[in-house]
């Protein structure tokens, strides 16, 4: 059956080699493969899909769009989907948060967000360093990729990559160094041989990272930095954002305002291509077109990305329901910590992106391993790949949710008892 | 009405700006905007529309594959959507023209296929530089925008942009200059100051640059200039592939094979994001998940896509067509320049790709503005703008394209006689 | 008297413009103006001349060597100049040290010997980035200058720097952090966003960045960081070489053997210019006149060069002289420390480049100017200008010392005493 | 006797490889080795001695100031010899060819002289690209190198160059394209892929690029596309300056007037490293010791330099020298070309920098080989080593100009012949 596959289809397939099969159909935190068999789906698109799988109030509404001709492809002309769409993101998202964010749509990936980032705080700042952190990841098209860690992807470029600085990310090095302590150092002192940055690009959970979490304190003193010393602040919030970690935005506990922010992956709700970067009107000096891209105006996008900000946003009832899910997979995650010998795997990450952190890569990868052959799609992230991470959808119900939790528990079980088995 | 775009959306936008409606539905080659007025659509998404708008086919399909709940959002993993689609690329497209590409799903824009041929090209030689040309445009995420020539994009950087060096097209010094023979020298000569590139990359007709055609003799002789110095030759076939210039890559006439070939806008053929870089099996290096992106399976498109390629490439009957059309634009747009004064206007292009090329870009968006008040949908490229450019559906009607070519015909006497009596 | 200068000498002088006067003559630790009046040089060259002015066994050998119409400039010609160097530097300074290293011409500036074993580094190992440390000076030529730390110097280029990364030196961030395990970690962590670097270069003792001294377990910890990981270890030993810290190399006393050595400033002795790059024989894989340079065979510069190793380096004497008045420098230096109020000033540096660091620039630069008044030569150097630096000849004797730093007591004195006044 | 030299001196040499000797005196146009072998010099330093070895004139001063202890070293302090340089560089050159400039000591490299003058290109425009040509030679340090044509000294890098775009000098592709259209096209075409640049930089004649010359109206057709579009003009004529064709600056004849004039190799005139970056005092934006080095101020190279102006300079009868002399290589080149079969050779260059461009780099360091075993030191330049380069002293008398052509003219005759005969 994959034939195809493997015939014409490109070596740089990643997910397709841990989970293989072929995928049909799906609904909710389900995915069925062309045999019928059924797979709870702790991956959700890498957090794409946030309020599940064709969720079906997204999808009437989308079905509705395409059978009445509504425009699909608009370039970036306005459109009546395009307007709902900002008119609902305005009144369920910026204005109850105090946030008077102007809205570029950008290409409808997280990378070309990112870009267009990247070029308003270089214009805008007449400087060229961006600061990203250690463990980051901000995409892999040359300019995002200059400020992702992973030598993975760096290496990838073919070319040097220039513009970024690392710097270690909270907690970086235990409690031996206040890592913004060591970043206002850098950046205040003239002869560290750090260029005076034109912004500061962070992620408030590093999904890809390895589920770091920033704290509200640190985040706050990143702010508190940038804003004395004239550096516009970034929050990447691709992964964490659209409810992730319990807000819609993964930042609004600690309080900042980002002066940019992007966002992707789970903002069409539906897993349709769309990406918007938002920031302070006083930025917007964009010149006519000079950030252009064919779908940035991706109509089917607008209107399930509507139909889920009216269906989910307009109360907080998932928030507290993702909250709930939290602290269930918080509980769970350290019975299984608990239940293995001590420090063989640690808790990591914020609301609904949480996960272990196992020894190495390998563990890891044999528990993802393990859990898929019973039914149960989950992934890996981290430098070497060692932290099994739980990415289900928001909407996922406390019992599917144990379900899934019972698989991983015992695919971690299993995978660490052979491994004690193997090194006796 | 456009209060909201007015109050948050970015001042990049453009577009919008030369269409100051809201449009509502799209059927074939008419756009309709939320007042019920009709407009013929000479743009068709910068050739993202070529089989013209919400296709009947196409439509029914997707509603089908959205009503079953077929996979939405499947990341890089094996779906039915993608195997089919796969399948009729294979057999459809690549097959019958003697092409053994593997096929790479980078994230669904034109500029992230661009970032991932140039990443294989530079690792598969260990080489930096890349060749592009004159006016080229290839996406402006920063490592295809080094590549891209036009001075509006670039400066958007705030970087200086590495990795390219730009060489004259096709036609680019007129007769003075062979520039092929030209780009030979400046490749052998070991002190040109030239680094030995990892490849070239260039478009068969240039549709941001103005319509610009390289003629097939000078693609051979790029492409042999590429085989005898191991240099990869990629065509990005971005917006003249899919049909637009009577074939389906817009190299076949010149008979020539590049090693890596680009493709997205029209690949859907519904105006949803899709992007594919396809390229000879042997440089398919790349490690898993190296160029990775959210987005890549954008199942809803691989559905259209395979139902545009089963429709409309199992025959030569929409080539046979767009030829057709194609020398109805020639014999129209002639007529058009010749009732003007000598020299006033030129044609440029080839297939559904032709336009005039007018003094300066002012008669040029004089002209597209004419036009919009008459209810044609028309857009302007070139260097300075300067290029009234067709890009109509490839499935429209003659009446229809008649139609619309009345209405640029009687716009570009209206500001021509304008002008003249300004002048006089 | 100075007309000339003010007409026609570029902005960018910058010590004539804290010793506005004409110097003529010059002998041993002496400078004379125009008006025959004496200085103690406390700067001598920025430490490029270590065995004073004009030292007259150099001189004698150079009149000899024009006289007889020795070969003055020669390319990378074999001259007898330069056999009679090579053959002292191999039998004084590299036999007994032990080091086996080729040695290397390059333009007889510092900074054209640090792009040498920067070119070196990066085409042994194949990777681009190079580790330096803040407050590093490397030179101000494009490669250097991407590993200087100063922003004074940075912000000149023009253009971003490329190709290294700026890491915390030896105490950056007090006793908060070791800051070799953070190197470590940035370097080990595949996510650290720091490419795998072809070489760290760094300074025993940073003498313009503010006379930081390196310990030497630190010293051994870098090397030993390099060693595992098949990095190459670069010590620029331009201003801290040839005998400043009391050993000819600054490194001797930690025991390491770093891969290449720059060398320049007092090689020649005689003010002269030379420079050279030293390595590991391996290392020597070099193409005939891939790095070139017109001076490179500087033959003045060998026979003074030459000269003065036969003098000064067949036995210990000199660096037992450096390490007397080493100790001198620290207790005067610490008395004058100690009789201004607490925590004014602190000690900084190692033999023979030992300061005072003040709260800011300005009263440092108001020490220098206050001494100039009383007779005596002396710069100040760090990111701030913050730290008055004795560079005085390494031959000086004890009561030129005393009689020089009587000045600088008295100057700091004055300068402290007029602030605290000015303060009340 | 060349035993150390194998031992410890690196590969990179390349002179040395040529003339395998052991040179000790030098005098005139004559080196002699340690057997007290005589030899011609036609290389003089690769044009840095252009008043011949060890001037007795200069010779003279230099002792004297030695002996009388005058100032050796003195950064960047005001000195008398200084002061004397300066002087008499404004008497007898600049202000007779009514030239203001201002005039920087860089470090006393001329690949430092012109980092200066990118800097400065750079700052000033607040623009990064510099235009230079194919076969241009400014330097090795990594920003001039960007700016240098030839691979061999790319690739040593270790890393993509930046800032630079290289255009066609005069003749590039013989008469098929007049070069300075196409640069003009390339500057002012807003989508040309070429960023608009802060400067040009060219030679008037390419020394190591194998003695391209650009003709005077080419030179003043980049003057005149330069000025109108704001873009400094800049002149290495390290090479080809103090006299080498027949004036002081070789684009004297042009009538340019430059921005920025970079001059090394023979200004000091006596082999000593000096070198200057002039430019026009609106330019000198330089804040104090934004670029520094230590060696700027080589007081030795001040006095021979002084010298060399009084003595040569202050009349014409070294430049009709040299056009005589040069009209006598001419002839004899001439006459040499045509002894051979037709168009074998070609006569390159102009003053005393003209030479035989070979088929081949073979042939011409066969010439080379040929003619050091008759006593004649000769060297080659170009992309590949094919032209045979007179660049005997200006000084030269015609009885020793004609003795070292008799050499060549015999040693090209021995080579051509053989390789004929191989050839039959």
């Amino acid at each position: 059956m994959t034939d195809i596959f493997e015939e014409i289809e490109s070596e740089v397939q990643s997910y397709a080699r841990s989970f293989p099969v072929v995928f049909d159909r799906a609904q909710g935190p389900y995915l069925f493969d062309v045999d019928g068999r059924r797979y709870l789906d702790f991956l959700a698109g890498a957090g794409t899909l946030n309020y599940g799988h064709n969720h079906p109030v997204l999808k009437e509404a989308l079905i509705d769009y395409i059978q009445r001709d509504g425009l699909t492809h608009g370039l970036d002309m306005h459109t009546v989907a395009k307007e709902q769409f900002l008119t609902a993101l305005q009144k369920y998202i910026l204005e109850p948060r105090g946030l008077d964010y102007v809205v570029q749509f950008t290409g409808p990936t997280g990378t070309n967000a990112v870009e267009a980032a990247l070029k308003l705080a270089r214009n805008v700042t007449g400087r060229h360093n961006v600061i990203s952190f250690t463990n980051g990841f901000h995409g892999v098209s040359l300019g995002a990729m200059a400020l992702t860690g992973n030598e993975h992807h760096r290496g990838a470029a073919g070319l040097p990559l220039t513009g970024g600085t690392s710097m270690p990310y909270d907690g970086y090095m235990d409690d031996d160094l206040d890592t913004t302590r060591y970043l206002e150092q850098m950046i205040d002192d003239p002869s560290s041989g750090i260029d005076h940055p034109a912004a500061v690009i962070v992620e408030a959970v590093q999904g890809e990272g390895g589920l770091n979490v920033a704290s509200d304190e640190w985040l706050r003193r990143v702010e508190k930095i940038c804003r004395e010393r004239d550096i516009l602040l970034i929050v990447d919030d691709i992964q964490a954002g659209c409810g992730r970690t319990g807000t819609f935005f993964s930042f609004e506990p600690s309080g900042i305002k980002p002066d940019i922010v992007t966002l992707s992956k789970s903002l069409s709700g539906y897993g349709l291509p769309l990406a918007v970067t938002m920031f302070r009107p006083e930025l917007d000096q964009w010149k006519p077109g000079e950030h252009n891209g064919t779908f940035r105006g991706n109509n089917h996008a607008f209107v399930t990305a509507t139909a889920a900000l009216e269906h989910f946003w307009q109360d907080d009832e998932l928030c507290r329901h993702v909250q709930d899910n939290a602290s269930l997979l918080t509980r769970r995650l350290t019975e299984i910590a608990d239940s293995l010998p001590k420090n063989t795997v640690q808790l990591k990450g914020r609301g609904i992106m949480q996960g272990l952190s196992c020894p190495d890569g390998e563990m890891a990868s044999s528990i993802s391993a393990a859990s898929f052959k019973r039914g149960l799609v989950i992934e890996t992230s981290g430098s070497e790949g060692q932290v099994v991470k739980c990415l289900c959808p928001l909407t996922i119900k406390s019992e599917e949710l144990n379900a899934g939790l019972d698989i991983l528990q015992a695919a971690t079980l299993d995978v660490v008892s052979n491994r004690f088995k193997k090194a006796s």
